[in-house]
């Protein structure tokens, strides 16, 4: 199929860039240093493309990402990077678990509660998740120890520690920026001296490259990249990931100042903000509709347009399938399967 | 099943509140007066609650939405209120009416290759799209008449004139609201005298109340509302419609300063902001959190919490289901069966 006969609006990824970001996450952090977050894609399509890169473990922020990957054959070490109260979706997991020794889950606790209810619910791996600085989840640093003596004795095996600086993704300055890490790093290690394990988790696309005092980087949105990832300088090795995922429209109506696009809202994540397109000027997105004004040629109706997401992860999470493209051929579609919670 | 079994985040309907927005609505605009707008709810169980209240014509803004619609039985008279150039969808629609004798499917048209992409696609009937301020679509209203000509040459039926003033939905001072409305409404009249037909079909849950001299208001917001509409004072009307949907969440993490729930972007539409809760004020969300400071009581893990979104049509297309609750009681659960495109 030809991407001109796709219906719109249609995710695409563009299969070579794409290949590129994942080789040079690769080559920075090969095989079990990192574990990529499978939040950003919520496809197991995508993650099979992660796995022959080398990749074998991976983290996930929802039961069903973590139910649909061991499904999927990408069980063998599973990390649900978030809290879970909820005891049937935890049941689930452990019954995955038992039911297949190749099958590894574990979750983060952050409170007695959230170990009671993975202790309850069956499973048997937890990881601490510590809170080094973004206010969400994550226990205090000097409590560390005493959540990992808890679930120890509610037969818990503690794999390590995990914390997220995701306050640190975008600052700009390269040097606030390593300082603010290894200030985070600190804080994670001086809870893991107190808990033990293997395992130290932490990291994301905007700081994958500051991250050597741990065992393991989660990034996601490395793979496919947005407008907003795409402005991040990483010093030595510049711009090492390009946008590969748009949302591809057609422009249905046109008017002497501005050209409508088939692509809103509903078909993108809008958290930060607008998309971008190369041909024109946003001005804005309504449900289904997408206002701009050409730059350069005019627009005219049935004409093709990318729109570039300003955030990949939401915008994955709006639509039922993605088409993987390699000029203007479409070689697949993927599935993706792991919407929804 | 109670409120408290759910699994989070859900997306539930106060079915009092909902009853009594459709009760306030069908009061003021009747029967045809108003052609409920499927697009703020992708749900056929709601639409069939709107049919209830007497409305028997529906308007939608995707293919799926009229055939999902037709296929549930309410395809009595659907307007697709959108340019549509895929000739796939329209054959489909076109192959639905003409199926069917109880089915009519009309659909927006601005331009020669919107009308030639209807008539080619073997649809019947069209609607005149007029620009009446929004920069979105719609021909010139000087346009209309000449558009409507080649619209009946190529053998379709011109119902009429269509216009979105939705650019005065959001205006905060009734009487500049009331004299733009006019405004608005004289272009459209305007173009109607060339076009000819039954139909004058505008407005909004903004306006629903500043339309004596269309033939039907397009309203959806109403039946479920969010934090946006409910800011809008209806003058003698004051607030007819209530906050009817929230997405429940269940705090998993709490913190001396804050607390997390699992209400994150990806259950929620983001493009009007943060959503609101009644115990708290929201920090922000991330993809699967919504960190808030609580207010009053403090939160404890499990607690549920009632997130109220910004905007209802993006977060109603964020779910698969949607559940009708009835104090602490659930007393039924709907398929949002019309999402995707």
């Amino acid at each position: 199929m030809r991407l001109a006969e796709l219906a719109t609006p249609a995710l695409v990824i563009d299969v070579d860039v794409f290949e590129r970001n994942l080789s040079a996450m690769a080559a920075v952090l090969p095989g079990r240093r990192l574990r990529p977050h499978v939040k950003a894609h919520k496809c197991t399509a995508i993650a099979a493309a992660q796995a022959r890169h080398g990749h074998e473990s991976f983290t996930c922020a929802t039961p069903r990402e973590m139910l649909g990957m061991a499904a999927a054959g990408f069980g063998g070490d599973l990390l649900l990077a978030n809290e879970v109260l909820d005891g049937a979706r935890l049941a689930a997991m452990a019954a995955a678990a038992d039911a297949n020794p190749d099958v590894r889950m574990t979750v983060a606790v952050d409170s007695d509660v959230t170990v009671d209810a993975a202790a309850d619910a069956g499973l048997h791996d937890v990881l601490i998740d510590v809170n080094i600085g973004l206010p969400r989840c994550g226990c205090a640093p000097e409590a560390a120890g005493r959540l990992a003596d808890h679930a120890r004795r509610r037969g818990l095996t503690v794999r390590g520690v995990m914390g997220y600086e995701g306050h640190l993704m975008m600052e700009p300055d390269r040097e606030t920026k390593r300082e603010e890490v290894e200030r985070a790093v600190d804080a994670l290690l001086g809870a893991h001296a107190e808990v033990g394990g293997d395992i130290v988790s932490s990291g994301g696309t905007g700081t994958f490259d500051l991250h050597d005092r741990v065992t393991e980087v989660q990034a996601g949105s490395y793979a496919l990249m947005d407008t907003q990832y795409a402005t991040l300088d990483f010093g030595p090795l510049g711009h090492p990931f390009a946008l590969a995922l748009a949302v591809l429209g057609t422009v249905i109506s046109v008017n002497p100042q501005w050209a409508v696009l088939d692509v809103g809202l509903k078909a993108l994540g809008m958290d930060h903000g607008n998309p971008s397109i190369d041909t024109g000027t946003v001005w804005f997105c309504s449900d289904e509709h997408l206002t701009y004004a050409p730059v350069g040629a005019s627009a005219r109706p049935g004409e093709r347009v990318r729109v570039w997401p300003a955030h990949i992860d939401p915008t994955m999470a709006q639509h039922e399938r993605v088409h993987v493209v390699q000029g203007d051929d479409v070689i697949g579609t993927w599935p993706i399967d792991l919407r929804g919670w």
